[in-house]
């Protein structure tokens, strides 16, 4: 069994972002060799998400709408987590929604994707250092 | 390791469905030899899911009426991704409810379930050919 | 390739409750012997959920109050599923949103968990015997 493992870093300038990193998670899978197995791509971070969609502004537009609409920022002082002296108590419930990680097949060297699978990270609380984990299992 | 991959494949006549894909997991899992693994179960779709949960038909409706609560179908045109000329905005949103995947272990060559949980397909926007995968690794 | 198969009960006095199980997961790892490799935690009853978050009782708080405006536990009589007989519809909802199962990375024999990471049940339907399955897969 092989293993391969590697860390992605963001700092995004805005406190929400959608960024492709499906590029970076098809170079790991090159670099590991495994030709059939299992790439885990999971956020490192409890307020932000690694999620698999389409590569369409306009979703991605309707994404940051209903997060809102289901987990509002504002007022920050609903939340009793906030009290702790943060202020992303609702990065925390928009990430339950978008997911932490998805576990993505390898056949024959590649991503088994459908025609339109595309591995985002969600950031709902930015403007700092964080890392996804990309680990890799297979032969 | 062994390693076993299958499509199933879906045509839905509705708009939304949800549907038993257990047995064909099971089989699935029959024909990789493995004894203990993980199986991983992933729309190949955005606007599909595959999660766990209860074969029960009320609870069913009962999904059916919640998603269109938190994700409503119409009016159409309040989504930003539907100017692109789909009109499945809304499944996109659902998907990421429901899930994109299950992982699912093997012990002693079968599906490591307790005694409710049966693997379903859940569809947001059918009436068109989708498959799921079903990747199966271990020994 | 090593297997490794853990079952963890709850019993919980509660209806809904968030219990951090990270320390019994890191037990399991340890046991397993696996260096490099993938940990599968998931909820064997389908009205329990496993999720990474934070270990703020303050957030649980904020989810215990987000989910039941999400998926009111009352009226009961609101959902198709509790004419069975049951009274547990929104737990069915609520396990949805928190997530089945996560999927852990094993880096050099430990969980590669970024600074706040922990591992959580959730029981949105408790006072009954129920059980979270670790599955650890790797060499």
């Amino acid at each position: 069994m092989k293993a391969h493992t590697k860390y992605l870093v963001f700092n995004t300038p805005k406190r929400r972002d959608y960024i492709n990193i499906t590029a970076e998670v098809t170079r790991a899978v090159a670099e590991s060799g495994v030709q059939e197995g299992l790439a885990l791509v999971s956020a490192m971070h409890i307020t932000a998400s690694v999620f698999i969609n389409d590569d369409e502004p306009g979703l991605h537009n309707d994404y940051e709408l209903w997060l809102e609409k289901l987990a509002p920022h504002a007022p920050t002082n609903a939340y009793r987590h906030n009290r702790t002296g943060e202020d992303n108590a609702d990065a925390h419930l928009k990430r339950q929604i978008m997911g932490r990680e998805v576990v993505v097949a390898i056949t024959k060297g590649k991503l088994d994707f459908g025609p339109w699978e595309q591995i985002f990270y969600g950031e709902f609380d930015g403007r700092r250092r964080k890392r996804v984990l990309v680990k890799i299992i297979g032969e």
